[in-house]
């Protein structure tokens, strides 16, 4: 990482010359509005209009319930998690895309279960994104034997012990994007006798990822945020080729059977990876995560990375030379290799400063307690938006206007 | 029921007074195509594509995630919930839009495991929708001590003993149409101390269902049949109010929390139906549905139902009339309220002769082993449709056209 500080002008040069500035225009941001919330909900692309209109229009419309064969809807969900696939070092039959992040947990963190003796521990760490806890709480509430055990990071490689089936970890944390070392720990659990479950929520589309070359057993992941697929659209999960045949779905719905078709009675798991779908998937919200990640099949993720860890640094340094004796302090690690691709700063008074800066349109977000967060997304992000947005920040601490802007309100999306 | 045959010119003169002529004008059917398969994907509204626009458009591209609170998504599953409850004689907040069927089902029978001693017995009917089979399969091999029974339907009543902890039906048959008394077997099951989880993915739409007068406990149904949400459409799910405080998810999703973005490590489950709830819901799919149920809170439903009732009383005597001596089955019961809001015929030759019809444009489906399906769907059919539509079943039959057809792909959609 190398830190840099530059000039408005400075930064427009590097707009100039990036290599990625083409895909900017695929997406359709705001006038006025420097978007850093992409780690939560990613823009649409322009493609995304115009391929639901297709859908709905022509598909739904005149093709109507023969699109199911004619458009290949029934495929959708392998060949979306086929493409998705190629972006976290996966083969295209080892991924699906099905349900939300929150379900799929559900799916693999009980299939990982059986055969297991009591107690199986599920090890986790606290702190963790709130659904991957819960879904712990609810699959041990569910299942007999089944005991959560949250632990402190530091205290991971010391409580892989042999009753722990699943140890479920992000790879890259919410708050603060620290990323842990996805194959060492993997071969840590391996050790034991126990599975990771990733989840790559805030991975995929943000750092490489190879599940391949991590010897990772399972995985899931979310398809709105960096991956911009559209408001809740659907998740994807990951199952290693040589656990399918063993690991089987408790929400053993019709999809997920090798032969729905044929309306038989008893239930037959699909031999593959499909045996991890349940219901029928909402299609327009695939589709449109579809139109999303063929942009991202076109991007050269090696100049993605590149920018990312530009822009990264670029913020960094400009908070520091900038907003410096703001009190702001920074939470995410600075190395590219120990981070994903937010940034995370904490102040006591972050959710006052938060609103100010949206209000002004620079679009990060607040998360309990006292931590803002900022999104570094190359697809769509110069330079001169990250010079802007600390400029943004730095007026709104030294005008003091943060202080006059509305409290929070209880239960609102933050 | 009254059976009546009828010349083309006085089925169109029943169209020219067809109170609920104006909604067909809602719907965007290709030209020379006759809709009889509503029953199971929807066609879309005029609506959904200019509603998809805008959601993609201002609520996605220019609120971003700021629409959370600003286009009020985050309220979204609540309130097309509360839309459906209107449909279906439940209160506005024992409903939620939420996820597939399938997995609604897995959520409230694992639910309603809770506190039962073993064994838990699932009852159902062999030969309900295989996804309810499955699922009920699904959670007898998740959870210890549940046992699915699956028996005739003539069993039911006698195999409601006091093992029973969940009668999981169909309301109305998937392939016959049949109707079940939803208020009589409710009671029955309750006498015995079980719970019926009804699903109304064939009722929903198709008939008119009062949840509350019958005494109902629990009940799933899909978005995306006769409620026309689009493919894939999230389902829906309801909890009488009485029973929401003791019944748990075990998918313990962070959208079912108290306060989701409080982002607690421990779970605490929302109060209401909202408990009910997992991940993010996909949002693009969800607000397809909610312009579909829009236009069904628009419509006279006493209207649909006595139209209903003559578009299927005119199928079937036109069936008999025109159609007669083909080998034609009718397998659906013929009084209204002892069936759905579709009509189906056993034919030896069924596959061909359905595959025959759909490349005539005249669309309905083809269920194992031998049975055609045609749904019977008010607001944009009209009896110079059912008329057209056995006219081109009798020239097939006459012609011999349904030997010409292509023979059945493995594993296609029918």
């Amino acid at each position: 990482m190398t830190a840099v500080t530059m000039t408005l002008a400075q930064a427009r040069a590097w707009d100039d010359t990036d290599p990625l500035r083409s895909f900017r225009d695929r997406f359709a941001l705001p006038a006025g509005v420097i978007y850093l919330d992409g780690n939560s909900l990613g823009p649409p692309p322009r493609s995304a209009g115009p391929s639901l209109d297709r859908v709905i229009r022509v598909e739904w419309g005149q093709g109507l319930v023969r699109s199911w064969n004619d458009a290949n809807w029934i495929g959708a969900p392998a060949r979306v998690g086929g493409k998705i696939a190629s972006l976290i070092g996966a083969a295209a039959d080892e991924v699906v895309a099905a349900d939300s992040t929150s379900v799929n947990i559900f799916k693999l963190l009980a299939a990982a279960m059986a055969g297991r003796p009591a107690p199986r521990v599920i090890l986790t760490a606290k702190g963790e994104f709130p659904t991957d806890l819960y879904l712990a709480h609810g699959v041990a509430a569910t299942l007999p034997g089944v005991v959560v055990r949250a632990v402190e990071d530091d205290e991971i490689e010391a409580s892989l012990t042999a009753d722990v089936a699943v140890l479920l970890l992000s790879h890259v944390h919410y708050k603060t994007a620290a990323r842990r070392d996805m194959a060492a720990i993997t071969q840590r659990a391996r050790a034991v006798g126990a599975v990771v479950l990733w989840d790559l929520s805030h991975s995929a589309g943000a750092v490489e990822v190879d599940l391949t070359a991590s010897g990772v057993d399972m995985a899931v992941g979310c398809g709105y945020k960096f991956l911009n697929g559209g408001p809740g659209a659907p998740a994807f999960l990951f199952v290693a080729r040589r656990l399918q045949p063993t690991l089987r779905s408790p929400l053993t719905g019709w999809m997920g059977h090798v032969d729905p078709f044929a309306f038989r009675d008893d239930y037959e798991a699909a031999s593959g990876i499909a045996r991890f779908l349940c219901g029928t998937p909402p299609m327009l919200s695939l589709l449109a995560l579809e139109a999303a990640i063929d942009l991202w099949l076109e991007v050269d993720r090696q100049a993605v990375a590149q920018k990312a860890e530009r822009l990264w640094s670029l913020m960094a340094a400009q908070m520091e030379a900038r907003c410096g004796g703001q009190d702001f302090k920074l939470i995410s690690p600075r190395e590219t290799a120990l981070r994903g691709s937010h940034i995370a700063y904490s102040h006591a008074n972050g959710f006052q400063i938060m609103q100010a800066l949206i209000a002004r349109g620079v679009i990060g977000d607040f998360r309990d307690p006292d931590i803002l967060r900022f999104g570094i997304t190359p697809l769509y992000l110069g330079y001169e938006d990250v010079w802007r947005a600390v400029e943004a920040l730095r007026e709104i601490m030294l005008s003091g206007d943060w202080r006059r802007t509305p409290p929070r309100v209880a239960g609102a999306v933050t």
